[in-house]
């Protein structure tokens, strides 16, 4: 039975739910799946760090209280984050980089990436930031170390679109995508519809915890910019910036413009979305569009996300599921891994 | 360059069309995905057959009449079928299976399938009946011959879902589907939604191509009846046979139903499931179901298929894209020849 090491960096809602998952299913997962995960290191900005080398208690770490310092109650223990020592001599095969996003440059989480890959320690995330920013040469440099650079969660949670796209859908000739990858915007726009303004929708989707104190990144589109900068760039083959990408988001969408739309049987939606032009170029756009109700992403309520992708060959192909949550974006995780242990058992390693 | 030898077991619309895309792709193939296509031979009931072991030219057989016997006037041509010769003589290393669906007992495509496998000759299908009927015994077979058994085509035509569920959502613990797998009742239930009744509905598909002369298998639910036996079967490990499925059609909706469901926000459509029960058995059935439009699947119109997945771990997760067209099929075979050169590739064969 192969078993992965696995460092955890960064320890709240999402590798906090992959440690949930290990403890509850990770027999089940030596059967279905052909391996199991041992957590040898964790370490988080707030709550300090642990390495045990020989294997932390999955269930004992998913019930951590989420106070400060308080991985230091664990043996081997400590109230400072020790990002270093937990990449590099925690004995982790593989590392799942969940720690904040930084839009402006990646980092640290850009550095914890480097210096896993490295060491030809592969890494799976769901952080945007080092994937937006520095996807090439993260994976040329997982490539020189014969480690694997994985970011399923950075689009859509555990929703397989990034998976769909480069695998499933490989020969179809994809053109472009368009999609709502932004369940704050999604919610917030669905609400208006139930007649709310739009300062009135925030407030909504904040008391349900749907919205941040800050809700500028979803509503103004700039967390769907990174996502299209993301997928362009992976499955069109651009080689874009965020800053390349032209951005506007809901915040002038009115009351108005909904009733507007909901009479005329269409729908307000944050769409990001880009083609490849007949020059080889990438046109790459975050805007809410009026879409009719007979489009496939019209349908789509609620913070839950969708993307069409336009196919020469097979048309358009759309996926619906999960944008956010924390075991949904977990499961991308677990999903990264399984994608490295298919390539390690048919490769022979 | 790898090169594949393939032959092509029917000639209508699907494998007329993969010879198509290979005249028009085979060096874009080559540069994207690893390999080209070489067409060794072509069996048609109708067309004859031809065997040519140096490789047939991809557009002459794209522009063969759709006349009996007209693969006679090809070198290496006869007006005869010779499935036999064909599969066991011409030198494939994978034959591309589109012959017509015999729900009864698979016949004769299960032998055509047999006769490869047996050699470890691979088989891509797109022909429900071998897949619904007797999917185990052949999986087995190439199993035992080294050979690959590959059918993303036996629903929704080239609309991956079959290996989106198998290898994207592995691990997210599937735990029952529901889906609208067949376009022409869908197409004849949003043609009700315009104030048609049921006949003057199945009328205009049929006027439109979207339905046989007998639009039996369409409308009362058979078609959709094989492939809830394939999904449950292959993703569910059901061992289910057609007859284990309840299986009702959509000609008793009728006009004033259609009418009472669009007050009340609502969509009858054909829908196709299974779930796995807490012990452990699966129940299929087949059967118009009220939507609300709520329902992902709600929305999804015409000719189009959608299938939602429901997963313990991710949520439902829903596919939306073709389910038919001759070159929407014809990626079905190919996508399925990306996974056994993928296979080959990582297992170093």
């Amino acid at each position: 039975m192969t078993e992965y090491k696995i460092a955890l960096l960064g320890f709240g809602g999402v590798n906090r739910a992959l440690a949930q998952l290990i403890a509850d299913k990770n027999s089940r997962w030596a059967d279905e799946l052909g391996f199991k995960l041992k957590i040898v290191g964790v370490s988080d900005l707030f709550l300090g760090s642990v390495i045990n080398k020989d294997g932390l208690d999955a269930h004992e770490l998913a019930a951590v209280p989420a106070a400060k310092g308080s991985l230091k109650a664990l043996r081997g223990g400590s109230d400072e984050p020790a990002n270093e020592s937990v990449i590099r001599f925690a004995g982790a095969d593989i590392v799942a980089e969940a720690t904040f996003t930084n839009p402006v440059d990646g980092e640290p989480a850009t550095t914890f990436c480097r210096w896993a890959l490295e060491k030809g320690i592969s890494v799976v995330t769901t952080n945007k930031g080092p994937v937006a920013l520095h996807a090439q040469s993260l994976k040329a440099l997982a490539e020189s170390t014969g480690a694997r650079f994985e970011f399923e969660g950075s689009v859509m949670s555990g929703t397989p679109v990034i998976r769909l796209a480069k695998e499933s859908l490989a020969g179809s000739e994809i053109i472009g995508f368009k999609g709502i990858l932004n369940g704050t915007s999604n919610f917030v726009l669905s609400s208006m519809e139930t007649g709310l303004d739009f300062s009135s929708a925030v407030a909504k989707a904040q008391a349900l915890g749907y919205a941040e104190a800050d809700p500028t990144a979803d509503v103004e589109g700039h967390d769907v910019r990174l996502k299209v900068v993301i997928l362009a760039n992976e499955l069109l083959g651009a080689k874009l910036k965020p800053s390349d990408v032209l951005c506007k988001g809901i915040s002038e969408i009115t009351a108005e413009d909904i009733t507007e739309a909901t009479k005329a049987n269409a729908r307000w939606k944050l769409i990001g979305s880009a083609e490849k032009l007949s020059d080889g170029s990438i046109s790459a756009s975050v805007s809410p569009q009026l879409l009719p109700s007979t489009d496939a992403l019209a349908g789509v309520s609620g913070a839950t996300n969708a993307i069409t992708f336009n196919t020469a060959i097979l048309g358009p192909v759309t996926v619906v599921g999960a944008g956010a949550g924390r075991f949904e974006t977990a499961f991308a995780l677990l999903a990264d891994i399984v994608s490295i242990h298919k390539h390690n058992t048919q490769s022979g390693k």
